[in-house]
């Protein structure tokens, strides 16, 4: 064998699919997940028969974008990345110009251009390794490990979404039902990590949640994310009661300058998805030693590459690494897999949504947890292929489903009018 | 075509060659350039018949530990590139453990991991490229420019080397020997960019002959490096008289300290290749705002992928990007172009030694200068070929030259009995 020549990949057709899937009523700090999450599904087709898969957020200002890019792909070569990134800034500059991704209220970003490029950039890499015939982790450096951990995400919730059928997890509005609900997850998919997502409740009773959790789970490192629902102070109560029983506290408090105030009073590593969540948050953050741990989501900063440079510049400047989730589908699932396997400096399990989801769209076998981890694809590409019957009913459902946006805010209160978010509040 | 499905390439043979070629007497802070260049070329065999290239410093303890990493890489899967860096690591660990690349006396690195590293890096990186048929600068992101400026790169120099005939260029130990060494690299390749290499006089005779350039290239960007011969009052003041006149001062004074002093008291903006040269020198230069641009060079930060993250870091932290060079050959030549065509902010033109010498080692017809600028080839891999016959010349120059480290100082005292290096001299 001598390589492939100098033959060429075209994009020759880009598909977008909207999709919705049910998802549970998992309470946060700005409300309440809506009856159905969103996703776009987005596949690219090249001249030479290849396919290419990516997926990100669904909402309907994302599905614009990703519209308006895919009709201006045809033709384009998919090694061709920073072309493609400056196509999808000039897409995004024709247009409104503004952020307006949707992320129910708690994370704002500067620009969508990240967001937009992402699942390209995710298809265009599998495409590359499909024609290379190597898994897309080879394309970020070659496998590290060749299983990735994930952390058992636990949620306060509602039996069931008002006027829903029950889901099978039951209610968690307390610590015996997180406690039981972790157990459930740790049977079902053998976390050996577990995270609760906080910031519903006063400090104090979620504290009681994570100390119960490590009299039932003793050896299971458990993080804490309320979503910057605590003032400063608060934080640092926090973290001196929970020193030595979390791993870290994942964004306390709001903002940088918050952050490094609790900082420089804990010894407790910090973590962040929500103050450093792009490339220009770094500079100041690192400046303010405001963080101990940031958490990479390839939606988010932008792809598989530049969440490759985050992990860089993380090693650079004594950062550690994670992995953040939001409600997701198998594509996502592949890409964070490929991504983490690849990362020598993720040392964390990462964060997933997957165990809440009751659909997904791949052709079954490949992605399963087995002791909480996830087994890296060795075949081409992502290594995932799309059930197209599967696609099909995610589709319909987000045609007939009405959710347009998420609005846990705007949810939540639709049930609990007089409902004010927890940012800062205690 | 559906890819290559899932067939490995596997490593079959390494073949290191360490090879030497005639160098003028060009003059610097630690003093003169040897006879001699030494260079080593590494060839990457796979079991499927590719081949990727290779080329880094050749001194003899470089050569020791590329043979060490040759002999244990045979089965090596070339898109395992962090394996590979732990192989090295592995390697190097159970040798002699200490740095000791032999930069002429100028640079001090750590650890010899990155430069052993990175010529089977890129070699790794060629064979990929071809298994694919595409270019190297595809799997960095793609090519943001079809053509890669170089500065034209002037040094004061004797007329030969004792005891040598007289080279080409004749002697340039004055303004007016710098602008006829300068006309003579604007006639023959056509660079539009101009560096010179000081250290070797006084301050202001170096700023008389900057002067000149500009008087006789009214258009031509200007530098002037003197590879820390000044204090830094004495940067200040150079600062001072040719703000306007030079794009930056690289180097003007030895550390991160020194360099933050000077970067506090004049706006034109610092360059290094000396005080930020592998990835644990940036947190305490960015933090110091020592510097504002920095050389990146292939060989030093540990191939063509780390620095695409230096790069990555720069763009993120605000610091322009230029490249470095050392006496090369054509192999890192179309190395440097590959990656300086995919680094989408590196915006100075490279600095390059190519120009000073008089033979090579590849099938002509690639890597040509036109209008100070070289076409990025767009043949699979690095898009050059090895000519044996000439290989074997240069590897046979290594046998007999005599050369075997690089060694400035020794060399000028062996003529000069009383040199002193001219670090922070002035």
């Amino acid at each position: 064998m001598t390589g492939l020549g100098g033959s060429r990949s075209r994009v020759s057709r880009v598909v977008v699919t909207p999709v919705a899937f049910a998802d549970p009523p998992l309470l946060n700090v700005v409300g309440v997940h809506q009856p159905w999450a969103l996703r776009a599904v987005v596949e690219v087709h090249t001249d030479d028969g290849l396919l290419g898969l990516g997926e990100t957020y669904g909402d309907e200002t994302q599905l614009g974008r990703l519209q308006a890019v895919a009709a201006r792909l045809g033709g384009h070569d998919p090694y061709d990345l920073t072309g493609l990134r400056r196509l999808v800034a000039q897409v995004l500059a024709a247009g409104d110009g503004g952020a307006g991704m949707s992320f129910g209220g708690m994370l704002d970003v500067d620009s969508a251009l990240e967001t937009v490029y992402s699942p390209f950039e995710v298809a265009c890499l599998d495409v590359q390794a499909r024609r290379a015939g190597v898994p897309v982790s080879d394309l970020l450096g070659g496998r590290v490990r060749d299983r990735v951990d994930f952390a058992g995400y636990l949620f306060y919730k509602w039996a069931a979404h008002p006027g829903h059928e029950p889901d099978a997890w039951g209610e968690a509005l307390d610590a015996d039902g997180i406690v039981a609900q972790a157990r459930r997850m740790v049977d079902g998919w053998g976390f050996t990590s577990l995270k609760l997502k906080g910031g519903v409740f006063a400090p104090e009773v979620e504290c009681e949640a994570v100390e119960a959790l490590r009299a039932a789970f003793p050896d299971h490192p458990l993080r804490l994310d309320p979503n910057g629902g605590w003032t400063p102070a608060t934080s640092v109560k926090v973290a001196e009661r929970l020193a030595g029983v979390v791993e870290y506290l994942e964004d306390p408090t709001p903002g940088i300058p918050g952050m490094a105030e609790v900082a420089r009073r804990t010894d407790l590593p910090l973590a962040t998805n929500m103050c450093v969540i792009a490339m220009e948050h770094l500079p100041p953050a690192i400046a303010a030693d405001a963080v101990q741990v940031v958490l990479s989501d390839h939606h988010l900063w932008g792809g598989l590459r530049r969440s490759a440079l985050l992990a860089g510049i993380c090693e650079t400047f004594g950062l550690g690494l994670s992995m953040h989730s939001n409600s997701h589908l198998g594509i996502s699932l592949a890409a964070m897999v490929h991504l983490a396997a690849s990362s020598e400096n993720l040392t964390y399990a990462c964060d997933t949504h997957y165990p809440w989801k009751t659909q997904d769209l791949l052709v079954p076998g490949v992605l399963e947890f087995r002791d909480g981890a996830v087994d890296v694809p060795t075949g081409p590409g992502l290594g995932v292929e799309l059930d197209r019957d599967k696609l099909a009913v995610l589709h319909e459902q987000w045609v007939t489903c009405g959710v347009r946006r998420r609005e846990d805010t705007v949810y939540m209160r639709s049930i609990e009018p007089g409902f004010e978010v927890n940012t800062s509040r205690w």
